[in-house]
């Protein structure tokens, strides 16, 4: 069906696999950001960007470019992803977009195309929670939004200002780029719908906003084998409705248009044992919106649920508390329409669809026009050793981000 | 209302607030079997012991025991309870019975009234789970019921064997005792039901059963982010409404006559992290009930859920595991009825009930004829540094068992 596409789905297939044979052994795949091993796969597709006759160099964020330059100049198109990965986990996850991006400029070398504007390959740092207990950590420092209190983070004896400059970075040079003017990224879905809806891929319209909220249910810690059945204060059985009213609110908003999902992640009880009545719960709630009309909805009605609890089980709970709270970050509208149209072009199948994820374009779309590609994973399986995605279908979505990428450079000519 | 009773609440009082004060400082009220304070806490009652005339030995099971001997022996009328307490809680748990079994002793020597039969006031070894992991060693001890195996199970760098021959007991002297012909026990009631009443004593008919049961929901730990809320397999959403259906048939079965309760104590899950839809809960469940077709209702019961919401939720649950599964022990039905006598005779107001709670009764009951008498304690607290029990009420209580042993050493008499 797409046996004419402009990009080699062999290459990309082998740099993944080269990639994937550097992990800690026994612990697929695991290359976590700051290690030896990370290291060691940086050095690999540092040397595939030579060899596709990329400039590379490390940028003062720690991030690791390989950069094309244009006929013209007057600013950069940046596409990428990351290379490390969670513990145990994420054989494509970052891995897939980077090649990808490799392969683009690739094939451009193989045809002889060169472009306008400088293009960068970019390979961010630390996409995933680091050791440092943060993420995004190279796309955010390349665009001046790297917290500076994150700089004296402490993991492994050292702090994330040092960790920086290990990788090749130095956070006194520190300067956000203005001379960005799109960026693109390929990702997998990390969910099922496009292999459900058999879609080759989706063109992703926002990084949905993440509200963290905290519920603390008090109960009483009574004897279970005394204390009847009628008169308990178990904190238990509240937080049990209440993660079933979370997951039906958020079975709700999910039928209405924009991404939404609820989810009780983390769950503790106190004193958790086995002959007293549970005195205490503590939840974490994620909560993930496109629209931000739905995260308001949602979190109105978390009041309400956990009045209601309290009262009908006779506990205490405070009101639920906002940990954090982001706001879903926009794709741009024209990027979007460019990417449908390189879809179309190759007769891949494509639908819009947000990320229920957080990634290196929420904060790229935040200084340039920006958009991602997902391409479908086997049953939305992320974050773990089953994690995959067919070659060919990252081929299809390389096919995409080619014609994407010089489309949006010859609009940004014709705009100047 | 009961100004002439035939013991002293003032003497009750004293001895209570003396072993009060025999406590870890600053973690009231804790005296844990084995430890330099439990023995401190003994040497107390052994001299008030003593003070009433008492004759004292610590048995080969490590029992503190104070004898008063019959006019004709035949035979030995046991009372008494435990010194030892929790961590953290148990002021008048043990100590009440304890101390009222003295007071029975003393006002018996003060009326100068002699039994046929001898009369034993016991502090029971370990009531409470003691360091060892086990409780109830003394009484099953003295009865021939301590598993051999928990003698080399191991605390504090010592083997439970030693630690029996550190307070004085002798494991290689161990021999079931034969002479036993009842004993009572008085106890706080560590629930609501004589307060909620307004009800004197509770006349315990039955130690409750106690079955522990294991289940574990293996569900699958995808992105919480990504994953569409309807194609998700949420161990944590279908574990709590297995919590609340375990709440509900607990309280139905609480409704039918004989003691019954359920709890979940102690809730896992896995991963527990803020961003990923949990993957596995185990939950283990406190069931007690007096009559064992409860009980039995109750694990069918639980099976018909078990696999209702696996299939609802499209999650793994395996069949739920016994653990353990203790069967009631009743009371004896003749000391049931000498005990509700004594009371009337004394216009103390009285309510058979059961124990949901474990007593040394429990294992005593095995060998001889026994029952329990409950006293109020305040919201049913227990277990906990907010246990109390009023004077007045340890007063009633202990003016019952005063009456209940003469009433047993005659009934002895007469059927011997």
């Amino acid at each position: 069906m797409h046996s004419n596409l402009p990009v080699d789905a062999s290459r990309i297939a082998a740099d993944i696999e080269a990639l994937a044979d550097i992990t800690e052994p026994g612990r697929p795949w695991t290359r976590r950001a700051f290690s030896p091993l990370f290291l060691e796969g940086r050095a690999y597709v540092e040397r595939r960007m030579r060899d596709a006759g990329l400039e590379t160099h490390i940028d003062h964020a720690g991030n690791l470019i390989g950069r094309r330059p244009g006929k013209k100049g007057g600013g950069t198109l940046i596409i990428g992803s990351h290379s490390d990965t969670v513990p145990e986990g994420g054989r494509f996850d970052g891995i897939a977009g980077l090649i990808a991006a490799l392969e683009v400029a690739r094939s451009l070398a193989d045809r002889g195309i060169e472009l306008d504007h400088d293009l960068e390959i970019v390979d961010f740092l630390a996409e995933e929670v680091s050791p440092f207990g943060v993420s995004c950590i190279g796309s955010r420092g390349m665009t001046g939004q790297r917290p500076d209190a994150w700089l004296t983070r402490m993991a492994d004896g050292r702090s994330l200002a040092a960790g920086i400059t290990e990788v090749g970075g130095d956070v006194n040079a520190a300067k956000a780029r203005t001379d960005i003017k799109g960026f693109l990224e390929l990702h997998i879905e990390q969910g099922t719908v496009l292999e459900r809806e058999g879609i080759n891929i989706g063109v992703v319209t926002a990084i949905s906003g993440i509200t963290r909220i905290e519920i603390v249910i008090e109960g009483r810690a009574d004897h279970a084998g005394t204390t009847v059945m009628p008169f308990r204060k178990d904190a238990l059985v509240a937080a049990s409705e209440i993660v079933l009213a979370i997951r039906e609110a958020g079975l709700e908003l999910s039928k209405t248009p924009g991404h939404f999902t609820a989810t009780v992640g983390e769950f503790e009880i106190e004193p958790n044992a086995a002959n007293v009545i549970p005195s205490r719960v503590r939840m974490l709630i994620d909560a993930r919106a496109e629209l931000r009309e739905d995260m308001e909805v949602f979190c109105t009605h978390l009041d309400t649920i956990a009045a209601r609890t309290a009262e009908r089980w006779g506990v205490t709970i405070a009101a639920p508390v906002r940990i954090s709270d982001v706001v879903a970050t926009p794709c741009d509208p024209q990027v979007l329409a460019i990417l449908e149209q390189a879809a179309d072009g190759a007769g891949i199948s494509h639908r819009r669809m947000a990320s229920g994820a957080g990634h290196d374009t929420g904060w790229m779309a935040k200084v340039a026009p920006a958009a991602m590609i997902f391409i479908p994973c086997k049953e939305g399986r992320s974050h773990c050793a089953e994690e995959w995605a067919e070659t060919d279908d990252i081929a299809l979505g390389t096919a995409v981000l080619f014609e994407a990428v010089q489309d949006m450079d010859r609009r940004l000519s014709e705009e100047s």
